[in-house]
């Protein structure tokens, strides 16, 4: 399926110069999510052994959860700093695109697991990059990273080294 | 099933005096939220006739996209302030169990659509409020309101009115 057509483009958002791909069109059309969600959840197999989905707040929980169910896997949220109540948490902070961030998980959850992560986006890298050291310093292992978009020209790929990664819809 | 089992109470978080319920452990459990998904299906159906699902950010996301991608439903996002692209926006101020926020979602997406609307809690019912206030001025209409958790001495029904509610982990 051709996913580019339902995805919205915006010229300097968040920021001049950025193009924002927003996918809510392809949301908004059951066949296309569905579509979407079956080549992600074929990439996970292909990757291999997964037993956990891990999606990044906020859009890859909409990816994330979905993926998670479909596959019967463990869902564990990867959210932003303040969000997750003390405990057990890991946390990573990385450069965005455009700022600065800090994420967090609950580590116990993790512990031992062969983890796919799921986000909306690949762009520089720097999220995903942080995702994986966060799975890994909760003893975790990444299986692999998907994401629906993927900027190519961000070269975000070099930045996660050998691990398997997967994009649908590539600008 | 007992779903409560699968909630992490932390006292105290985010702000003195207020329990912060963490559904985390019921994401990690694929049965316990397999089967919450599928409560919440059931009571969508019993709502009626509905075609589209709303999730609130962030964690109305990862209950609303994976029902919306079960019931085969357009999914739609509001979201916080500021991570929408503008152009078609609708936005809505309203009064959380602590502090304010204000919520935004592409009005041209919602136009005729019959709403079941997701997020994680039923509290003070100000942000449910709001999301059906959101759908109603795009001209949308609210077939109804489910929330994995309630947190029932708050009285969040009471200000819904009479739109369908529905709840599976009540405090």
């Amino acid at each position: 399926m051709d996913y580019k057509k339902y995805v919205a483009d915006y010229p300097d958002f968040p920021e001049k110069g950025i193009i924002f791909r927003d996918v809510s069109p392809l949301l908004a059309d059951p066949r296309a999510f569905n579509s979407l969600l079956n080549q992600m959840a074929e990439a996970a197999y292909d990757m291999g052994d997964f037993d956990t989905v891990v999606g990044l707040d906020a859009r890859g929980f909409v990816f994330g959860a979905a993926l998670a169910s479909r596959t019967h896997c463990p869902f564990i949220m990867i959210r932003k700093k303040g969000k997750l109540p003390q405990g057990d948490l890991v946390e990573a902070t990385y450069d965005l695109e455009y700022g600065k961030a800090t994420m967090q998980m609950h580590g116990t959850l993790i512990k031992g697991k062969k983890v796919i992560i799921v986000d909306d986006v690949m762009a520089t890298g720097g999220t995903a990059k942080a995702a994986m050291d966060l799975v890994e310093a909760a003893c975790g292992k990444v299986v692999g990273i998907i994401t629906p978009c993927e900027l190519t020209f961000l070269n975000g790929r070099k930045k996660i080294g050998a691990v398997p990664f997967a994009s649908f819809i590539k600008y």
